[in-house]
């Protein structure tokens, strides 16, 4: 296994046609596969606009059109596809969902969103997610040919345990597929990203929705990239993007090496 | 109990000169409580180098005079006095330890600094802080009349799963008396104090010896203050000041109210 490859995160624009997302995003991996990333990621609910009244008319079940579309982006550009994540029906609940596809087009994780976006934040946002989404739980570790990876979901990146536990899982890089918002975002969104990383000494890698101001929900976008010595070694700004890094797992283990704090009782 | 009051973080610059060191102590506890602040912290080893060489002829016992010295700024100037750490001798053995007097002067928490620094960074620092110290255990919560508080030191601030603790035990603010050293606090310290502030939705509190050239530590200083929003309310340059700031613990219930990270499963 190669310690070296590139991921390329999709910061693409959604917008409320989903046929319209299907070309983007179609586009992006296109780029990012020909720019020669090897694992692409989209961002958080890219087939739909992030909203409230939205997402339920956008859901669909594992095994749909868009997971077809995704299942065939992987397949056709040979990338370990993180599928950002989709408004997920199944049983009569709606599950905020992230599918991950290997490079013949299988899928390799399931994950649905565990903490959702609830807040009320004076003079700032207010958001309950729950009211549209139901719970997953569970962690999602899966391998590739460029090793053990993980992905979480936006509101996820608040609770530290569920990244140690990746962590500790073997994962080495954590893809995050998020729409922060604009208020929250540009306070917390680096020294959220930045720690997990520290913390766990692992690449945390966040793909954000580009700027989108005529939407309902404007995310924050600035998708990045953290290293396990909880420094960025790529961020975007907020436009329509193909954002590379290149993954160092030798790096990695020179960082767990040289600050042992794996080592020492919690 | 008042929401409200002051806090204060003397940014002291340390010598080997312990006298010299007690002297710069009282001068800068006297001008914290002159300005209004009903808690004073000092930071690391302020009353030694910090020097792998000179902890050991430098350590006193608990109860010894510099622990004299602290209970007596605390009863002199009425505050609760965080003092910072220094090398306590006990039955052969050298602990990093941190001693909290009460405004009577007396002792209301003792903490031996349970993580060690022991780092070998490739061009960077090399310190092996176990060599010469034994690691305590267990946190250092307890009751001022300013409400609940803890302790912690330095490379602690490097292990979430502390600082998580002391704030289910009830701590609203956590002092941390930290060295971090030029190399990883420029990289670092930022990032790890405003995530545990934000994550446990408590005030951290960074207080750093001044910045030493001629030392054979070079200490990073910049102390600095989180609010439980996860950003700084205060931070210092590099140089000998007392750095003030305001707490205010209805802020913190807001803020907990707003964004109820603490309600939903980890």
């Amino acid at each position: 296994m190669n310690s070296q490859y590139k991921i390329a995160l999709c910061q693409m624009k959604t917008s409320s046609d989903k046929e319209e997302n299907k070309r983007r995003a179609a586009k992006l991996v296109e780029e990012a596969a020909g720019g020669g990333a090897g694992v692409v990621c989209l961002p958080e609910i890219w087939n739909s606009p992030y909203d409230m009244k939205l997402f339920f008319e956008n859901a669909e079940p594992e095994g749909g059109p868009s997971c077809d579309f995704m299942s065939g982006l992987a397949r056709k550009f040979g990338v370990v596809l993180i599928g950002g994540s989709i408004p997920e029906c199944d049983g009569g609940l709606l599950y905020n969902t992230s599918f991950v596809y290997g490079a013949s087009g299988e899928v390799v994780a399931k994950y649905r969103k565990a903490h959702l976006f609830d807040v009320d934040i004076e003079g700032g946002i207010r958001f309950k997610e729950s009211d549209a989404f139901t719970a997953g739980e569970g962690l999602a570790v899966f391998d590739t040919g460029f090793g053990r990876m993980g992905v979480a979901i936006c509101f996820d990146l608040r609770f530290p345990e569920m990244f140690k536990g990746m962590a500790d899982a073997g994962a080495e890089v954590i893809f995050l597929p998020a729409a922060f918002n604009i208020s929250t975002g540009a306070i917390h969104l680096d020294t959220l990203a930045k720690c997990r990383a520290l913390d766990n000494q692992v690449y945390l890698a966040v793909c954000a929705p580009a700027r989108n101001l005529t939407a309902s929900f404007i995310p924050w976008s600035h998708s990045a990239v953290a290293t396990p010595w909880g420094e960025y070694c790529a961020a975007a700004d907020s436009r329509e993007t193909v954002l590379y890094a290149d993954i160092d797992t030798d790096y990695l283990l020179r960082v767990r090496r040289e600050m042992p704090i794996g080592r020492q009782p919690e």
